[in-house]
């Protein structure tokens, strides 16, 4: 893996948070064993045409050359990749997919994006996601009557995960409970509580809301979710809900009406067919879609402080941000796609009412398109970090995988070549802002638990990677207990508050991987570069220019060599996690040993970007480009010291 | 390339231009001798969730099991690919891009596009690329006298191909030439004459026009556009125009009127910043950039029959169609993207005045995002099919490479191997339908011509390409003398007409291969399967119900064996094109052998789809599909009896 590398960190790019016509420095590190670049080009496509920016050297360290150039923010989202001409007249192209000797797709580009910033806490995020029917039951609980629909479980009743009573099934936990175990939170290391759906609904889940205008009475109500976010955040929790905008249960106020009266204002949030069917969640009758073409529905339910979106974000309120239900298929049907301005309209209000909130976004397979950061902040989603990880980790030939995109319920089985390639496809689209803020969750309420099917050893591998590959890391509740579960329904498991003892070793592994992370900068915002890629094991390392860290995660054997000058060393390797054997060899080389399941970090001196001989060129280079950027921008024709896309010739004449 | 295929052709897909909501059946046909597949899915992505549908087996052919699944048309343009789950566990998954054993991206699907079909005609097209400064001079032009900005060339003069007086120097070739030498074409075999800009402009390239109003005196006005037109439908040719959308030049009657006055309507034509200076084309105040935020320049321009584009599509100019210029950049300019705006509008006025009609885009370079169907029919671009082609055909290190996305004047040096992945990158985001329409170009006015630097040998293969992969050949007029040129401008060659003798090789080339894919169904809608991918060799078929066509292309020696059974041989192996050798041994085995550079084609029996035991089972299945279809579309909850992605308990409890 001594190849050319770039990344969306700070190491490798000036800000993560430019303006529309800012200029950002961007770096490259080419192994100074390569051929000699000839040229560094930085591509960017300013209006989607094709545009060139020369980049100077920098100076070498260890196996590196480091290359700089500028860009102008051209476009909200401004990609770019590297281009690199050798003396032997061969050429690098280097996107975020990685090195490719013939031409890349647009879409793999690096970008640098303007949009308004995600909250900058949440690049620091570890979220707990709680059920709340199946996480605790307060005092109070035991006062609810049990409603019509639902059939009343007790704490230590085993789950019903398939067939009749799947949706019926209630423990009557409650906000209040959630209150009362908020320690447990803050104890394991979690910074955000993220509640799966708080509103009334005839199911356990709730994801058929019959309105948005008041907590479930079942959970307290108003009063128990205000109480539960003041306990949190004086804790320094933040608090995220859960909104389906796909669309409503059919018990909804708004569908209730417009299913009473054709002529009423709520017939126009649905999508009513002649006969009077409807469109509804994969043709399900309870789920009716919602239709956006509908102004009153947006102004009810995203546009501003007042609607459901807003209002929530407010005192007393004061949720901390959303995580959107079926993010994906919102505003999707037959030719309509108003998918961009439900999301950007739903950042919009939240924006206006406290900028320091958070958006994700579901979308269990490719969230490319959706996810260029004009709206949501990261993805609730399972190609490049969940089903690789089950590929990998999981016992060959494991039922039960269900849905999320596959079809049948058999988990594939991977190599460490195959996550590695699938992990790359599906962040090759995604901003480096938005992928620090995508969900890596090895399981969730949708999925069976990680742990039923994992190898022997296996959990503290993949926990590993969630805390160590950027991303936030997830902590589906019970998880941290070794719970487990087949399917999505079979893993909403009550969490069995009376017997934690019987999980101490699962909470203790899960409390000192996430102290890992908390207590290293570089696994949370620094840069991204694997080292190795093998079938058994993977080695990666995050960087920062004042610490890094090494991870190795492995399924095997393995012994793998890192060739001296890959890594800063300098003689300092400190083990902050596992077992794994490190060797360091002439000056500053390494050889990894040791046997799978297992994961191993180490800490690494910081990153030091060599500032030596290309000062000089370099500011008389951005000199130059501040002239023609401002060509660019403003049509007053100068002479072209950058390389526009055509020749000079055709620049004058096209 | 024993392996899976699909593709989007009528062997594999029943109709190729569905409407939104029709069922339309598709095929994949998988090696034998592979694994039994335990179950073959169609994986569509509904409103962009994963829904699957199965396949039937269909029977045994050749080296191929055949399979048949329902798709139903939810979306204008409707993704799948394929999933098939083999005995031994492994998956294989299908796209445009090939077949992985990983998960593959949403992008790279195959695609069912319910937008208004492309004219039929536009199939068979051969394009033949004029620009009327250098094609042919009448009598009446002498009689034009040479404008202020304009040098006066003769016909013999060499091109000015850099440097002053590359725009301005003036052949005086004009529209009545061209039609003095309609004759030419239909020689040659091309069926589409394609004129670059008519319109007036201070240049001899006219892009940068200064009405849109009439036609350029200086090419003999509208009056000689309309006889040309006639002329050419006369002999079965159609004619397309070129217009910028994009910009218009500087001394355009809108910018004049914009820039006179801060207060004229057009001055919201463009983009003004303060002090009076404003968006160009990569900054070039002669080119200032059109902004569609006005509704008014759009009622202009593109809006309904009266506009420029709607105008000179009606009689008495009858234009068949629109090539438009920079498409890429039209209607983006910082954080404005009105692209697909302009171009729906530009393609919904042309289906009010003439369906019959062809819009093409220019798009030099990832022509992915804006080329899904909505209104291009195909693209003018470079990344799929010219540049690789270059870079496996040209000598190595050639000069002069040029713009059009590369940054160094130098044409990297491709393999075999090369070319194709960068072809299948390219048009893996592109539906089947596009794809067909795509330029197919060797060359353009805006690139060296590609006999400048080819190979000794290699224009016979770049052409055999041309005329046998999915798209539009392209002519550009000259290249079919042999003719050479640098670069775009040293490439507008003006034609030698006194001297056509010199150059009956070149010509006896082009007329044999355009006359080879007239003669071929199969080059021009067959499907398209890789059959053998080398660093020297590329060897492919098309193929139909009705005949086949199998292609190799050369640059060195090859030996290549095309299995049993991979190929319907029936004894029969007619030689098209080329003097290659072809073997068959066993039961229709092929062994290819020759030397490069060289192409040669030969024709084959038309493919049998087997229709054998699968009927019984497939008429049950379209039965079941139906209903559930019809659940899906209108929320009438019913039994699935297709395969959701997610398992049967999350459906009816989510």
């Amino acid at each position: 893996m001594l190849q050319p590398h770039h990344d969306g960190s700070p190491l490798h790019v000036s800000t993560l948070t430019p303006s529309l016509g800012d200029v950002v420095r961007v770096r490259l590190r080419i192994p100074s064993s390569l051929d000699a670049p000839l040229e560094v080009l930085v591509r960017s496509n300013p209006d989607r045409e094709p545009f060139f920016n020369k980049a100077v050297h920098l100076g070498a360290a260890g196996a590196y050359d480091w290359w700089e150039a500028e860009i102008r923010v051209a476009n909200p989202v401004h990609r770019y990749r590297w281009l690199v001409h050798y003396a032997s007249g061969h050429t690098h192209w280097i996107n975020q997919e990685g090195v490719h000797a013939i031409e890349t797709r647009d879409d793999a580009d690096f970008a640098l994006v303007a949009h308004p910033a995600p909250p900058a806490w949440a690049t620091d995020a570890v979220l707990y996601q709680v059920f709340p029917d199946r996480f605790a039951r307060s005092e109070q609980a035991a006062t609810h009557p049990t409603p019509e629909w639902a059939v009343a479980a007790e704490w230590g009743d085993a789950v019903i995960g398939s067939g009749p009573g799947v949706s019926e099934q209630l423990y009557g936990g409650d906000l209040a409970g959630v209150e009362a175990h908020l320690d447990h939170l803050v104890d394991l290391g979690a910074t955000v509580l993220y509640l799966t759906p708080v509103f009334p609904g005839a199911s356990n889940h709730r994801y058929n809301a019959s309105t948005f205008d008041v907590v479930d009475p079942l959970l307290g109500g108003d009063e128990a979710l205000i109480s539960l976010v003041e306990a949190a955040h004086a804790r320094g929790l933040k608090v995220l809900g859960d909104l389906t905008s796909n669309h409503t249960g059919d018990t909804h106020d708004w569908f209730v009406a417009a299913q009473a009266d054709p002529d009423a204002l709520e017939r126009g949030f649905y999508y009513f067919h002649e006969g009077g069917s409807y469109a509804a969640w994969l043709g399900h009758a309870s789920l009716p879609k919602l239709n956006w073409n509908s102004r009153e529905l947006r102004r009810r339910f995203i546009e501003g402080p007042d609607s459901v979106v807003g209002r929530w974000l407010r005192p007393p309120y004061s949720l901390d941000g959303w995580r959107i239900d079926v993010a994906n298929m919102t505003g999707r049907y037959e030719d309509d796609d108003l998918n961009a301005e439900v999301r950007q309209t739903i950042r919009r209000t939240m924006l206006e009412i406290n900028p320091d909130t958070l958006l994700l976004g579901e979308s269990t397979n490719d969230a490319t398109d959706d996810f260029q950061g004009d709206a949501w902040h990261g993805a609730m989603t399972y190609a490049n970090f969940t089903r690789p990880v089950w590929g990998w980790l999981s016992v060959p030939g494991s039922a039960a995988f269900g849905g999320l995109g596959m079809a049948r319920s058999v988990i594939p089985s991977y190599s460490g070549v195959d996550l590695h390639a699938q992990h790359q496809r599906f962040i090759a689209g995604i901003p480096w802002r938005t992928r620090l803020h995508n969900m890596n969750a090895l399981d969730t309420h949708d999925t069976p638990r990680f742990a039923t099917n994992a190898l022997p050893g296996a959990v503290p591998v993949a926990l590993g990677m969630a805390v160590s590959l950027p991303g936030i890391p997830v902590v589906w509740a019970g998880d941290e207990l070794g719970l487990t579960g087949v399917n999505g329904e079979d893993s909403r498991t009550p969490m069995p508050w009376d017997a934690l003892d019987d999980h101490a070793d699962a909470l203790q592994l899960h409390r000192e991987l996430l102290a890992l992370r908390a207590s290293q900068p570089a696994l949370r915002g620094g840069g991204m570069r694997w080292l190795h890629v093998g079938e058994e094991v993977l080695v990666w390392v995050r960087e920062t220019s004042a610490s890094s860290v090494l991870c190795v995660a492995a399924r095997g054997f393995y012994d793998v060599v890192v060739e001296e000058g890959v890594l800063w060393l300098d003689g300092a390797l400190t083990r902050l996690f596992g077992e794994g054997g490190a060797h360091v060899f002439g000056d500053g080389g390494l050889r990894l040993t040791g046997a799978g399941p297992a994961f191993t970090a180490w800490s690494l001196p910081g990153v030091e970007v060599p500032r030596g001989d290309g000062e000089e060129e370099l500011a008389q280079l951005l000199e130059e480009n501040a002239s023609q950027d401002a060509a660019l921008a403003h049509g007053e024709p100068a002479e072209p010291t950058l390389t526009a896309a055509w020749s000079k010739d055709t620049l004058v004449d096209p």
